[in-house]
């Protein structure tokens, strides 16, 4: 046991503290050896006002956390910190992020470390995530996932037998940049072509529904949508689907099969025990979750098709800093361990 | 050390035999403890014969290889059989082989177990060889690699950190059925649709020459092939472009861009250190690999595009015997392992 921790604390109950940085807001918790959030506390992130106080943003937020779980900094066995890419995960070093501008070469582990003198883990955020369902949501009984995250992009995250699979350039798991088409392919956010992202994102649903709504549709409701709010979501949409609307019907179908395009193949690559989604996409409940799973059962091979569990995850956005955390106790674990 | 050894072979010099069992025929060879072939021995399969006659054969080349190496069966530290799919990797079983007809439920690791008493591993033809190249191949520097071969078929094999991704149901690394196409896609000799094996495979660079052809390609100099000799082959095609034929230039272009699809989703998915080619295509040499690269740098994200190696194999038809003696060792090298 190492020195810092108190010695009324049985080695049973070893805290983390988790820490998933986004673009808006950054969400920190503590979690204890099970996997339980002990706290989970919010600030935001303030990206424009500098990496520098973005890094000070970090250090309070792992400290509220600590605070907010009623206990001492020196009982915080590790950290880990998550946050959106480009970077250089061995290094620990956020890069050139889209989300987190004008943040450049931003050396968090290092500074965490730092700070708070403990074992200080690194992950990317959708691999965090996926690392928190395989730890403690709903991968918690399989010994592979792959997780697919449905917000403004598409994250994913595979785990394989407690093993992020991270990368050797830090661009693992990038699932949303696969390309699934050539004829024709939609152009993605990235700038590339026909990737996953660009047909079943949150965002590329709304875009497909205002093609669908301009090319015709006239009957659709959304238009009646769209005319009250000046906008409408994704929400909307599956709202429409669910109220019998045949446009926004298509539109969610549509969606259902490029997920399990997205599904299949990975379950062709990594062959996971289970597939799972995740972000404010899986609000549309089961019934969406039915139609990738059809959809998947004609795509994959037979036995994949059979076995492989597709699944919504259990965390929600506690997901990232549950992970985060999982990651600074593998972290530790493994700074522990017995030679060997 | 175990006691079967010979006393007088010192630890370094340890020896597993290695077997890659294909529809024609089946290699066999004893490898050393470096990955040096000691020998190589071919007998046909005959699998129309039954399986009952299938094992046997597989006995025998074994022990041929054993002789050919001028070493005795009790000097055999361990084996490793590939066979191709579909199979039940852990159980160690051939399920409904489509390139062993008529076998079914054959127990191949058992009965080669039974047969000669030391550990024996079995794996997938494709990813075993893929782990012969990452032991002493392409990739013997490489931390990870996916290896596409690239022939009737195209087979896969994900190595990353010497573990390799079978999957939870023997269907990792199945990668020539990812799906590259949605909107107007060609159908794989597996049935489904949009298959990257559907567009790249030999079968499918002859089937789209002779598409152009049909369509138009009045001057081609295939024409005069196919007149000559009744078919064209996939190396037929490559020649006519290297001689500066344009239809055969736009299918051969065709395939590099294909084939870097291929490689880019497994970069966004895998991220390997390498992704290497395999399997009679390559014979079409540097210039070929040089287009795939030129598409990847345009496909990738940036940091994959230019720190991925993307290389040729380098041990032909040997990998399948060497990557099967790979997978004997480390079941032997697990087996024999200090208990932590």
């Amino acid at each position: 046991m190492p020195s810092h921790s108190s010695p009324i604390i049985p080695r049973s109950s070893l805290f983390f503290v988790g820490l998933d940085v986004g673009g808006t807001s950054m969400k920190g918790g503590v979690v204890d050896d099970a996997g339980r959030p002990l706290s989970a506390v919010s600030l935001p992130t303030e990206p424009e006002k500098g990496q520098e106080h973005g890094l000070r943003r970090m250090g309070e937020t792992i400290r509220e956390a600590v605070v907010a779980a009623k206990l001492r900094l020196d009982q915080i066995a590790a950290i880990g910190v998550a946050t959106p890419g480009t970077m250089d995960i061995p290094a620990g070093i956020i890069l050139d992020p889209p989300n987190l501008k004008p943040w450049q070469n931003v050396p968090v582990r290092q500074y965490v470390h730092d700070e708070f003198r403990v074992p200080t883990a690194f992950q990317n955020d959708a691999n965090a995530a996926a690392y928190g369902e395989f730890w403690v949501g709903a991968g918690r009984e399989a010994h592979s996932i792959v997780l697919f995250t449905l917000g403004t992009g598409i994250g994913c995250g595979i785990v394989i037998d407690d093993m992020i699979i991270e990368g050797e350039h830090s661009h693992g798991a990038e699932v949303g940049h696969i390309r699934i088409e050539l004829t024709n392919p939609r152009q993605c956010g990235c700038g590339r072509w026909g990737c996953l992202e660009a047909y079943a994102s949150a965002t590329a649903v709304v875009k497909r529904a205002h093609e669908a709504l301009t090319q015709g549709g006239g009957t659709s409701s959304l238009h009646q949508t769209t005319k009250e709010r000046g906008r409408i979501t994704a929400e909307d949409i599956f709202n429409a689907a669910a109220a019998g609307d045949a446009l926004s019907e298509r539109i969610v179908e549509d969606t259902a099969f490029y997920l399990a395009v997205g599904a299949t193949n990975m379950m062709h690559t990594i062959d996971p025990d289970m597939v799972v989604f995740a972000g404010g996409m899986i609000a549309a409940g089961e019934p969406f979750l039915d139609r990738i799973r059809r959809h998947v059962k004609h795509l994959a091979f037979p036995v994949p098709a059979e076995k492989t569990q597709i699944l919504y995850a259990q965390l929600g956005s506690d997901a990232g800093f549950i992970g985060a955390a999982a990651c600074g106790r593998q972290l530790y674990s493994r700074s522990n361990r017995p030679a060997t």
